[in-house]
C-alpha cells in the first residue's frame, strides 16, 4: 500500500465528512490501490476509518491483488449465475454498515463517462445498467456528490507513483529506440508500428513488469498531416524523403505514458526541416514555462502565439497538453486556450505542440510526459527529440 | 451498401411500424452500413423510407465512410467547440422532420450497456452522458424500446457479411500458423503473442484489409489452466513437454474472429493427450449437432454430458459457445445449459468446449468459428485442430 496516496484518500473523506468512497473504473483501482484490474470489474470501498476492501469477480487472477486490502469475492463470471451484482451489493451493504458506524454520507465519482480499457483486451466486459443507482442508495447515510473534488485526487501523483508512470515512460522509450533503429524506405507504417508494439510488450515478465500493452500509431509522408486528427496505421510504405510521425500509447501494470516522435527517411527538404524546427521552438518554450503556480492557459496561449508568429497558427488546432498517468488522458482540465489549470507539484502532464500543414504534405509533432517541480519540470521520458 | 442487410433493416422497422432506427455503437454501424468507426463517434440515422444518414465527428478520417448513405459531419473534436452534441441532435431531428412525416415512433438499442472498442486503441472516447435521454426525445413520434427485436437483427448476417467474416477468419488463421510455426522452448509467451498479433495486424493494407488488429493470449504449462478463465500473456518460457494455448480476438475491417488452438512442445504426456481428445470428441460431437434447427440448450447439454461421462464436468465451467461477427462475443443468447437459442440459417457461432484441471497442470480448449446451415454447418477458420 501507497501510504502516501493512502494520507490524501483519507484526508480527502474526512475533510469533506464523508464516511466512505466507492471506485471501481480501473484509473480508480489503480490510484486507489496500485492494483490494475484485468477484468475491469473490481471494485475498492475506501472508508475514512478501517481496511479498505477490494471485491474481485471469481474470474479475476488472484497473484496481482493488493497488499493492504481486505479482499472479497463476487460471483461474476461462474456459469448459472444469473445476477452477480446482487451479491456484490449486499456484500458493500454488509461491509458498510460495518466501517461506517456514523452513517456519514458516501460518495463516488458519478458522471465520468470515460474509463481507461482494462487488461482484457478485444472487449470490456459490461457493468450493470443500473450500477449507480444501486450504489447511490446502498448506504444508509445516502450519497453525496464530490465529483469536483474526486478529480483533484487524479491530478497530483505520489512520490511511488511518479516511480511507476517513470517505469511506463522508461519501457515507452524501448519503443522509440525501436522505432528509430528500424525506419527505413519499403516497411509498411503498420509492419513498423508492430515492431515497436512487440519490442514494448515483450517486456512482459521482467523485473517489476506485470503487464506491458503498447498502441503505437505510425503516420508516414502524406498521412502525417492527420497526427493531430487522429491514429491510425496503414499499409502505405515509407518512402526516402518521408516526415514519420510515431504516436505511441503505453500502459505498464496499470501506469500510462503518451508520447509522440518524428523520424524521417533519407534527405527532407529545408520546408518540413523548417517546421520541425518552430514545433521543437514551440516544445522548448513550453517547457521553459512549467513550473509550479504557471497557468496552464498562459502557456497554452504563449505557444499558440509563437507558433502563429511563425506563421503556422491555422495549422494547430489541437491542445498544447493533458494530464497522463492513470489514464492515457487523465482526469482534470488540459493545457488549452482559456484552461484555468495552475500547475502544482506532483502534477504529471504532456507537452505536444504540432504543425500540419495539408498543402504540402507534411505533419510535424512532438511530444514527452513531464513533471511539474516547484521551479521547473522533469522529463519523464528521457529521449531525445530530435530529428533523425 | 448491403441490400440483403438493408432489406432486414427495413422490414424491421415497417414490420413494426417505425419511423427510423438510430445506431451508434460501433458494432451498430458495421452492422448497418458496413463501415468501422475509427472514434466510435458515429451515429446512423436509418429511416423506413428514404436515404440513411451517417454522421461523423470532425476528426473522422474521410477514406472509410459507405457508399449509399449521405454523410453529414458534426464538430466533436474541434479545439474551443465547448458542446459538439447539441449540433448532432439538432441535426438529426431536423432530419428527422424531413424522413418521418408521419410522426411515427423511433427506436435505437436502449439497454445495451457493451460495445464492441472503436479503431482508436488505448481508451474509448467519451459518449455524453445524458445521450439516451435526448434521443429519446429527439422526435415528434417519441420513441419505443424495441431492444429484443433489434437483436434479431445482429444474429442472422447477410451473405455479404459472411464473405467479411470469412476474411476475418482468413487472417485469424494466418495467426495460427505463426503461432505453430513459432512456437518453441525458451521464448516467451508474450514474445509468442506479439509475433502472432504482427503477423496479422501487418496484413493492413493489402487486398480489401482497411483495418487488421488482434490480441493474442499465449498460456503455456500450468498458465493454460486459466484457459477458460482469462487471458494473459506472462513472461514464462516455453518448455519442453508444455501444453500451449492460444486464444485469439481478431477484427478485420470491424467483422470480429473468435479462434482457440492447442500447441504442444516435445513430448506431451499420455493424460495430456488423453484429455485433448476428449476435448477434441467434445467439439466434434458439438459440430455434429449444429443445423438449422438444433436447440442450442441442448447442444450445450449433450457436450458437457459427454464430458462429464468422460470424468471432466467440474473442468469445464464455461459455456460451450457464442454468437460472433460484429463483435467478438456478439449480441444473441449464448449456447449454455438452458440456452432457448434455435440455430437458424445464417448465424455464426462459436463452438468452444474445454477441460482444465488445475491438479495435473493442463488445460486444454479449441474453438472455431460455424456458420449454421440448413442441413448442417460450414467452419469459417479453415485450420486443423489436430495436436502439433
Amino acid at each position: 500500500m501507497d501510504k502516501e496516496r493512502d494520507g490524501l484518500i483519507r484526508h480527502f473523506l474526512l475533510e469533506n465528512n464523508i464516511g466512505a468512497i466507492i471506485f471501481w473504473r480501473p484509473e480508480e483501482l489503480v490510484m486507489a490501490t496500485g492494483y490494475y484490474p484485468l477484468w475491469g470489474l473490481s471494485f475498492c470501498l475506501y472508508p475514512d476509518y478501517g481496511e479498505p476492501i477490494v471485491y474481485v469477480p471469481a474470474l479475476e487472477p488472484k497473484d496481482q491483488l493488493p497488499n493492504g486490502f481486505l479482499i472479497k469475492e463476487f460471483e461474476w463470471g461462474k456459469l448459472n449465475v444469473v445476477n452477480p451484482w446482487a451479491g456484490l451489493y449486499q456484500m458493500v451493504q454488509q461491509d458498510l454498515c460495518t466501517l461506517n458506524p456514523n452513517k456519514l454520507p458516501i460518495t463516488f465519482q458519478k458522471t465520468a463517462s470515460q474509463s481507461s480499457l482494462s487488461q482484457i483486451a478485444a472487449e470490456e466486459p459490461a457493468l450493470p445498467l443500473d450500477l449507480i443507482e444501486n450504489l447511490i442508495q446502498i448506504s444508509e447515510g445516502g450519497f453525496k456528490n464530490y465529483d469536483n473534488e474526486i478529480v483533484e485526487l487524479f491530478v497530483i501523483k505520489t512520490v511511488l507513483e511518479i516511480e511507476r508512470i517513470k517505469l511506463a515512460n522508461k519501457i515507452a522509450v524501448t519503443g522509440l529506440e525501436c522505432f528509430y533503429r528500424n525506419i527505413r524506405v519499403g516497411l509498411t507504417e503498420v509492419e513498423l508500428s508492430s515492431l515497436v508494439e512487440s519490442k514494448i510488450q515483450s517486456q512482459t515478465g521482467n523485473s517489476g513488469v506485470r503487464y506491458a500493452k503498447a498502441w503505437a500509431f505510425v503516420m508516414s509522408g502524406i498521412n502525417s498531416i492527420f497526427g493531430g486528427t487522429f491514429g491510425r496505421n496503414s499499409g502505405r510504405r515509407l518512402e526516402n524523403g518521408d516526415i514519420v510521425l510515431l504516436e505511441l500509447a503505453v500502459c505498464v501494470n496499470g501506469y500510462w505514458s503518451d508520447l509522440t516522435r518524428v523520424g524521417t527517411i533519407g534527405d527532407i527538404c529545408e520546408e518540413k526541416q523548417h517546421i520541425f524546427s518552430v514545433v521543437k521552438s514551440a516544445y522548448n518554450l513550453a517547457l521553459g514555462l512549467v513550473k509550479s503556480g504557471s497557468n496552464a492557459g498562459e502557456i497554452d496561449r504563449k505557444v499558440r502565439e509563437y507558433i502563429t508568429h511563425n506563421g503556422f497558427g491555422e495549422y494547430y488546432q489541437h491542445a498544447l497538453g493533458h494530464h497522463v498517468g492513470f489514464r492515457y488522458h487523465d482526469y482534470g482540465q488540459s493545457l488549452r486556450p482559456n484552461s484555468e489549470l495552475i500547475l502544482k507539484e506532483g502534477m504529471v502532464i504532456t507537452i505536444e505542440p504540432g504543425i500540419y500543414v495539408p498543402e504540402i504534405e507534411v505533419g510535424v509533432s512532438m511530444e514527452d510526459n513531464v513533471l511539474v517541480k516547484k521551479n521547473g519540470y522533469e522529463i519523464l521520458s528521457r529521449h531525445p527529440i530530435d530529428l533523425y
